[in-house]
């Protein structure tokens, strides 16, 4: 098979780190071969992460950009915005292919970072000068794009499941740009690997919440910025997030207002003939989380409400695979010239 | 405390027929005296419901309407729409107060229902004559119709939870009667006590999915009725019911375009002053299905997204409590001239 | 009905303070006056508990002996242990009724607890003086001692499954001292309400795994005094706990050694004939921690196994009231003279 | 690579055959050829099995071993027990390597079968000539044997969890053979995929039970035959089943007497020693299901309580990986020459 490319995880004791080790034990031409945190510096992987007991000897190491030169030539990063954008600075600085996890790069304009995710820390972004190079890590609307990128911005787990649903009806010019409504269900790991109240198990088990409605979502900036380019212009949506009582997995709903009678579904078949992670189902299916969980792939489909004239676009993918790290290998793999699927090939995990 | 009103609970093996149960257990006034069940019949009702034993000794009787009229005063009729009309209408005929939680007096008009509900074995209501007596049981709407009532239509779990967000605003004036929008999310103890592909653990207890989306669910109908009734006018809405791996609970997202600026929030409040259900939370807070489990109680807000001029009206409630049992009671107990909340003061179970 | 008698909660902001507050809202005699806890205190009891929006209008006050005696005749103590024994020392010295539900007075022997519980904060028991006086809070076990004492240690929940599990067959001399293992499953609601990692949905929603294993649990102290005073001579048991992805219940199997030929379901069911909260299941069903959800009751029942002449004892219970704050109020209502079942007939929340 | 070896699953529509798909799908060698199920004939397997959507283009057939032969070298039957065993001669008459998921070849002794699984179909082994041709298909007591088997019976679940506990210490002469007792916890996918009340979610996601207690359940009998070999000798266990409110995982508790001082957990280590897919955890690390999901791999432990001089061995396996289809593919791989480890390389989901 020849050599494999050599890669880093920067932020190894978060789940996006985590679900990266998964994958890249599984590619064919990646290896893992720098593990790299803060908090969990000089513990080995496996203490972290009992999963990879036995399986994946290797120390986590405080971060050091030298070091991940000298023994990477591709680096996954997956630590917080504000947080990520020096440390992809450093790395994008001395060559390496940088896939950040974060948001820091998702947005094209430094003033939109700034409205949604200035804090006192970091007041402005980090690093702007990187921004225009930076490519929007979603194959399915930047796939070429990302064969010639050098950093890319990994989507957000809610964003791709949006985008993905809309974008294909708005650039073929049949759903209206107003009155977009998003309603999405998450499971809890998308919150990350710090418990918490809404995370805890006696209350979280038999319970489910709306959070940060009516426009506090982040984001809501990535999805209006990519439905923005897909129609034309810009457009502003609707976007609530739900809570769930289990750990993995997305079901978006979208809502949307045809311009005009048409076969919704027949066209997303059309927009993804091809795409090697993208089913549009059978018409009667409906989506369910259950049948994605572990792979990187989406099922998806459109149906339409002759009462109100409405389209709903409903889809289903694994936050932390297609949602996050399977899509940051997905970009790997075309950055690097590689087999799009490569590594990404596992079956989800049913039942 | 007096006599106690003797009841009967006819479709007692069945989710709500035990929740009934549990609820009249615990009623100061009522008391549980027949019940009745066909495939269970001949069988202690702690056989059929282990929560029972050492507690409620009853044995399931066959249905027959003059047992019921000779031991009870109350009739909590739990059965499926189509087989509860003829029994409702055996029970009428001998003066018993009705509760019927199925859907065939929900629906004012006997053509409506022959559109949602008919089937090969019911291809026309089997109890018109008794549908312009029947009352919609949703205090919140029709307290002073069922105190006088004699014959209670107790609604769909969703459809309470749909209505209570929307009404008071369609009321008002406030939202506009197009593009009303309910994405609601339940439990899988919504779907009944017999096992199914959907509801089987292994495959539904990390997955969420949609079902019967673009107008299909028919509690769409009475939901539709009675927002028409507060808006003052026939008006359609896109109801989308998904299932969630949790037992109990309901959380309804309602999305609607408001007709002008108002405090959407503050009109809920003037709406439900007084109710003793009904919690419309403080700014700030959002509702969740663990915090109303096992109770009568809704707890509902508003929010209105000024990016898109729309308002998020959000609701949680039990289905099986406020959604089908508890409001019998309550709806009960209006008629009866008892206190509103009697054997209704239950907390919720949290965590 | 009388005046009702005050009571307080001190400890209002963990689980078994709340599960205090939902038994005493329903308790005919008992009422809740003060809710007392160190962090919380100021908020509202509403604000710290979102299930009593609208029901509970109480402050959180910060801990006060003279405050609490001039206002509640009765006290229940849901707070740690070391931390609880002097506060339980101030009140009883106030002539406050105690319930304490922390281990600082169940252990008979301050030798006992310090072998257990001592830590660098509390190298002893904080109050010896008042340990003669504590009665073990196990109606089951010592009713007469309940109906006289002032200062009530309630038991742990894994302890209150395994003591009424063996503690009549040892009484009767129907298994061995020797040998007895007790293997237990919970909820995670044990555990508290502080978030942790071994609490945080996803990594606990798919996970079984024991803990505390070979002795290293606390309550392993509390039943081998129990069971030791059942058998009429100390004894050891190996007990393993272990912790289940899901809120409530306990589930525990005992395993013994006949010492000779008997029916040892029958002799469950001759021991706790007349007990109010304890069913002996009929021969061939077998308990179900969902079956207790939210009660007071026990469900237990035993089987010889006649290949290895062993017999299991298998009993369930809800680790928040039997288990808790159900038993403190059964034993309230002994010490103070009322029926022991007021206010904790609510059936079980099935499904 | 070569050619792959095509292979033929019968009882596709199932959860162990579902579980074989996927795991033949990452297979370097082995390739699915045929599937083959009763009721689901004539369908496409990815109607059957949503995760297979765009992924896998298999139609179900009708069983006929004709077919099977002609176009697969390699067959697993996952049928019902009776059921599989006339099956198994008609493939193994052909030449085919045959891994039987059922009980039919497990138990070496046809009168043991009759024991335990008769029933009036059935009422004697179907095939009793090829039980001894048979090998018990647990790789890390019956290695050798595999490489030349022909038939492989493999094990059951809770029976890999329970030997691979036990056997090494037995054989070592560490524990004694009496006294054994063996407590299980299994998620609910160990149930198949039939819906039945025990696993409807609304009344299995928040409880816990004890089934088929005190030697009703099967698998106690291979357990007893396999841990009888490595005792040299005869022995009873006592075999404690639970079913959990999860999908997948086995978490199982063996207590057993020393024969004598020694470090049980290094004896695992040692007799563990070079097993691909064993770990024995560190010392103070417990196993949980939760990280062995979706992986062929078998966390466990031993720890020795000196208050009660007992020894418990704590292991958790995937009850459709390790404890089924895994374990099936391990023992193909072994059979056919292959490395062991192939097409099981996947790392745990976890979260």
């Amino acid at each position: 098979m020849g050599e494999r490319i050599p890669c880093a995880i920067i932020g190894a004791s978060g789940y996006t780190g985590a679900e990266l080790v998964r994958l890249l034990s599984a590619h064919p031409q990646l290896e893992l071969r720098v593990a790299m945190a803060k908090r969990a510096a000089g513990q080995e992987l496996a203490d972290v992460w009992p999963q990879l007991t036995g399986r994946v000897a290797l120390a986590i190491e405080a971060f050091d950009a030298d070091v991940v030169a000298a023994r990477a030539k591709v680096a996954f990063c997956c630590l917080p915005h504000g947080e990520s954008a020096p440390i992809v600075a450093e790395l994008a600085a001395r060559g390496l292919l940088v896939l950040d996890l974060s948001a820091d790069f998702r947005l094209r304009d430094a003033e939109q970072w700034r409205a949604w995710y200035a804090s006192p820390e970091h007041p402005a972004h980090p690093a702007p000068a990187l921004l225009p190079g930076a490519v929007y890590g979603l194959p399915e609307r930047h796939r070429a794009a990302l064969r010639e990128a050098r950093l890319i911005a990994v989507p957000g787990c809610y964003a791709t499941a949006a985008i993905l649903s809309s974008a294909p009806l708005l650039a073929a010019g049949l759903i209206a740009h107003d009155g977009i409504v998003i309603d999405a269900k998450s499971g809890a790991s998308g919150a990350g690997r710090s418990p918490s109240a809404s995370t805890h198990l006696p209350e979280a088990a038999e319970g489910v919440r709306a959070y940060k409605v009516a426009g506090a979502h982040r984001h809501t900036a990535e999805i209006e910025q990519e439905l923005g380019l897909a129609a034309g212009g810009a457009l502003a949506v609707l976007f609530t997030p739900h809570l769930l009582p289990m750990s993995r997995g997305i079901l978006s709903c979208t809502y949307a207002t045809p311009t005009r009678a048409a076969d919704f579904r027949a066209a997303l078949v059309d927009a993804y003939a091809g795409e090697p992670f993208v089913d549009v189902l059978a018409p009667g299916k409906l989506p369910d989380t259950a049948h994605v969980r572990g792979s990187n792939r989406v099922h998806l489909t459109a149906v339409h409400d002759p009462r109100t004239n409405r389209v709903l676009v409903l889809s289903a993918l694994d936050n932390l695979v297609k949602g996050a790290s399977g899509q940051a290998v997905q970009c790997a793999n075309l950055a690097l010239g590689l087999p799009e699927t490569a590594g990404l090939e596992q079956l989800a995990l049913f039942p």
